[in-house]
């Protein structure tokens, strides 16, 4: 399969239905619109999936982990080492996303499509690498081409391996990667570095401008170019071109693909420039700490549900999200109408 | 049992493991504080049940019921029978209540502590009834001193009941019950009566009129009184009566009570105000699209999880919260150390 391929096997939800299911949840005993934001989530999730939802029985988190060589520059709290150290933690279980997806009963699928080290050895990644960490975006194309591609359709694969799948969720891991993060939303969303370079894992006023130089002379090397492919290969990194690949697999099965935090939703909006089919399976879960966080959420057009404070990634803030659907769907699937239930509805001098 | 004998049975959890949980969360494979509020949620769990949390295996939502007088003003979109139509859809499972809980996991325990309608031969009730609907409140005194007491006391015996109980959530039906709220919140805080009525179920522009007049004839009455048992019994309602038992029950037996939307935060806050010590254990569940809501999760200290524009009740958002206390406490109970895991911590530059 190439990503042309891929992109090609998108289709979008048929609308049709929309204003059955808009009917319908009008028809539960509620007030019309009274469940809020989780409304349109269900409408959302009867276009996907059809009407009344099925449970989302199989759920996953796809953790993809990279390296980036910008962390030359001295842009990151945290030295390159954790990457490949918190790979070995996810699976033995004991990260933070570990503990969250058992608590919403999720797979954690990690895979590795980037770290500088050697994991072979590690059981339960799956090994992707296509190189030992990207190179220098500060200086030069991050990935080159082929690179990328290859890293977009080694995500893709791990959803089209994951079948039998309902749920997605997106997770990262990479020292350095909220700066090509941030590189990626200025580029594609015009929006200045001020207003996307963030604290990242902690680091300090000094490292923070450090970062900001580091995004700056990428975007200059970027020249304005707003093409998602030459974007993400400049500036991005591999995990976030494995996640592209898992945003664009999961649209093009039809499923509902949630986002996590700051850098999960970079790779997302680049998914939906290339493809923007893929966009009404997109959900976002949080806004988190990092301010171009929201700037992306903007541009993809997508409200968050939680505003908790996230900075963690891995997937966390997506697989929180998870439960929230559920809920959504179960309203759907399962609510009496004023109908069935024999309930009144407002006075006629109210309405 | 009394009303003061259930207070002077409420004790705060122990601070003295604070700064120790505080050391172990900033332990955990991640950067300090990076899981945000979660973190917050987790360090009050480990106060509450004890470090390792366990798993909140049994939860309940506590959803009572009652009607108000007060409609007589035409204060609500919806008639008052739909109160009792309601009752019935929670004992048939058809309502969001019941779709959701059933979706996290919650039984649902739902009493008529006040319905306007001879319930008794509904099965799947709690049938704790102390009068048909209170009196008017814009007129008179809601309930007497006595009636208040009994619908506390019912409230607190649900949850003493219904052990073994790890996490209780509020819920309440009632049509009219924002309106008390409203007086509620606007008596215990001092916040004006603009700012604390909103449309409830849905009603219109001159709806709203009718219900900010009834309001301040409440407070009028009220005549500055701030004693929380006096305004509960002048302007409260019986399943509101019902859930301030709920609420300091689940305080004095050392469990975790989540709120929900504006009508059963007003009854935490009375709660709260009679005792102080059971703030600790409550925790906020989301911010509806009633503006009295955030004036009394204010007034409490309590930061929401979500901002959903949720607007039903019935215990819906505090049973979408439930998922979030799992997930804090599975973070707390299960993820690595540093140390344990073999993973580096900050760079000394950065630090």
């Amino acid at each position: 399969m190439t990503v042309a391929q891929l992109i090609d096997s998108i289709h979008a939800p048929e609308r049709a239905g929309s204003e059955l299911v808009r009917r319908h949840l009008d028809s539960l005993t509620k007030p019309p619109g009274s469940l809020g934001a989780l409304e349109d989530i269900a409408l959302r999730l009867a276009l996907i999936y059809g009407d009344p939802t099925p449970p989302l029985a199989s759920r996953a988190i796809f953790l993809l982990a990279g390296d980036h060589g910008v962390t030359a520059q001295g842009v990151s709290a945290y030295p390159s080492q954790v990457t490949a150290e918190m790979c070995r933690n996810y699976a033995r279980g004991g990260a933070a996303i570990s503990a969250i997806a058992r608590s919403v009963g999720a797979r954690v699928i990690t895979a590795d499509l980037g770290v500088d080290a050697d994991l072979s050895e590690v059981p339960g990644l799956v090994h992707a690498k296509v190189r030992r960490g990207t190179r220098d975006l500060s200086v030069e194309a991050a990935m080159t081409p082929g690179e990328m591609t290859t890293a977009m359709l080694a995500g893709a694969a791990l959803v089209f391996d994951a079948e039998p799948l309902d749920l997605a969720g997106l997770g990262e891991m990479g020292i350095g990667n909220t700066t090509a993060a941030s590189a990626i939303t200025a580029a594609l969303t015009g929006a200045s570095v001020e207003n996307v370079v963030g604290a990242g894992t902690g680091i300090d006023a000094l490292g923070r401008a450090r970062k900001t130089a580091a995004v700056r002379r990428a975007l200059d090397r970027l020249a304005g170019a707003v093409d998602p492919l030459t974007v993400l290969a400049e500036v991005g990194g591999l995990e976030i071109a494995g996640l592209v690949g898992v945003a664009l697999a999961g649209a093009s099965i039809g499923r509902a693909v949630v986002t996590d935090g700051f850098i999960a939703t970079a790779a997302l909006l680049v998914a939906a420039r290339l493809a923007p089919a893929s966009r009404p399976y997109f959900f976002a879960s949080h806004c988190s700490a990092e301010p171009g966080h929201r700037v992306l959420l903007d541009a993809l057009g997508l409200e968050p549900i939680f505003r908790l404070g996230l900075r963690l990634g891995e997937g966390t803030g997506a697989a929180l999200a998870f439960p929230v659907l559920d809920a959504a769907a179960a309203v759907l699937r399962e609510m009496a109408t004023f109908e069935s239930a024999g309930v009144s509805g407002p006075t006629a001098s109210a309405r």
